[in-house]
């Protein structure tokens, strides 16, 4: 029950009553975004809202009656490979709300996916919560602050109208699995395994943006394959699931209210 | 040598020939931050520059001839403690490089030390150059990112100057050790392990702001106690020799250009 008399909750209610207007999507990889710049017809900024140097890209454009943003943390600048993982990860999510005050965010992506938990290769999962694996830090309440539980925005109708899969998502920097980040999935209860999310989780709490999670799964972390490799062979494919799934998600908040996906 | 005719060559070299003015320091934990802050005469903003809601501090004033901030990722809204790691630290430096426009940053915090590599406790180090331990991408290139190995800025006078020792530090975001990370470690011939420094490096390298890491060991790794238990008897003690020593850096900057450091 909302306390009676609470401006700010007042002020959060009327919020969550008017249409979305403006999606931010946060994508790791540009191989990732390119499918969903061309489905909504987006362009590349060509006067950057970031600072003068960072490799960062934001596509922008209209698209029904959202404004909508891919953005992406780029080719690093020494070695050129996307700027993969949490602290690039962290830094655009952060550049982003400030640059385009988005009414949600939508962190899309690839991911590893455990077989065991009923992930597939090819499935595209609505997350319910983040965690981190590889934050270790076995000091009484930094070990939780270390796991960083948060839950995704709620979006009960999204989840039953596009009968999505939804799953427990763990994030840390690394592609491969150690012992210790395998011990701590399983601590953590996640059915899929990705390097961006719980410190996009963690931006959009610290800024109080609505975020939810779309993740497809490229390679079974429980399987038989080596990940590089079964990541490198399904990505093409996953990312055109992905763009699929981002497309009916796109289509369903449009015209709606927060409070009604 | 540098090229002729090169106007952002010339701009740099007019910028690194007038003193230092701005000063900020990154410090992950209040508690190795306040003896600076008392040292220094620094009053918290009243008037953050920070967006609203972000548990970020900030100590601000005047010490000799230059403008000091020391930034705080500060605790956690939902657990109370210090905001540690490679995110909030990412952040921070981001947000205050474009609130302070430093001249130079100076990551100061405490660490875990290698004592086959010649570190002991009490021991503050200046930083050579960074890497990550616990980003490991096993895909050509990719490989090299994830470790993230850069240089801190060149001060070869302070070094010569205060008699410091110097080492390389190596960053993750836990404070125990796995058996990845302990191979990693070596790999990258480190001698000091911290929880943010080569993430404030990878912000600082973005945004083409110096860098310099002032390290002061609190623990052995490869020593015989806990790290957890010796890292905070060690604390309070440790972060004293840090205090001293950056004041010494900060005396020592005072009225010099950047190419005189």
């Amino acid at each position: 029950m909302a306390p009676h008399g609470d401006e700010s909750s007042d002020v959060a209610q009327s919020e969550s009553r008017r249409p979305i207007s403006t999606v931010v999507f946060i994508i790791a990889m540009q191989a990732e975004a390119l499918p969903l710049v061309n489905k909504f017809g987006l362009a590349e900024d060509t006067d950057s809202p970031f600072p003068k140097g960072v490799p960062w890209v934001r596509y922008h454009g209209s698209y029904k009656d959202l404004h909508i943003s891919v953005v992406c943390p780029g080719k690093d600048g020494a070695l050129g490979v996307d700027s993969v993982g949490t602290v690039p990860a962290s830094l655009i999510t952060y550049a982003s709300i400030h640059a385009s005050q988005p009414d949600i965010i939508v962190n899309a992506g690839t991911c590893g996916g455990f077989k065991i938990k009923g992930a597939n290769i090819g499935d595209v999962f609505l997350v319910s919560d983040v965690t981190f694996h590889d934050r270790r830090i076995p000091i009484p309440v930094f070990d939780l602050y270390g796991v960083g539980h948060r839950q995704a925005f709620s979006t009960p109708n999204l989840l039953k109208e596009l009968n999505l899969k939804i799953g427990r998502l763990s994030t840390g920097d690394s592609l491969d699995l150690s012992t210790q980040d395998e011990s701590l999935i399983i601590a953590n209860d996640a059915t899929l395994k990705d390097m961006e999310g719980a410190a996009v989780a963690y931006v959009a709490d610290l800024l109080k943006v609505p975020v939810i999670f779309l993740k497809a799964v490229t390679d079974l972390v429980d399987g038989d394959k080596p990940t590089a490799e079964e990541f490198l062979q399904n990505l093409a494919a996953v990312t055109s699931a992905l763009e699929e799934t981002a497309t009916k998600v796109i289509n369903f908040i449009n015209g709606k209210c927060l409070s009604d996906i």
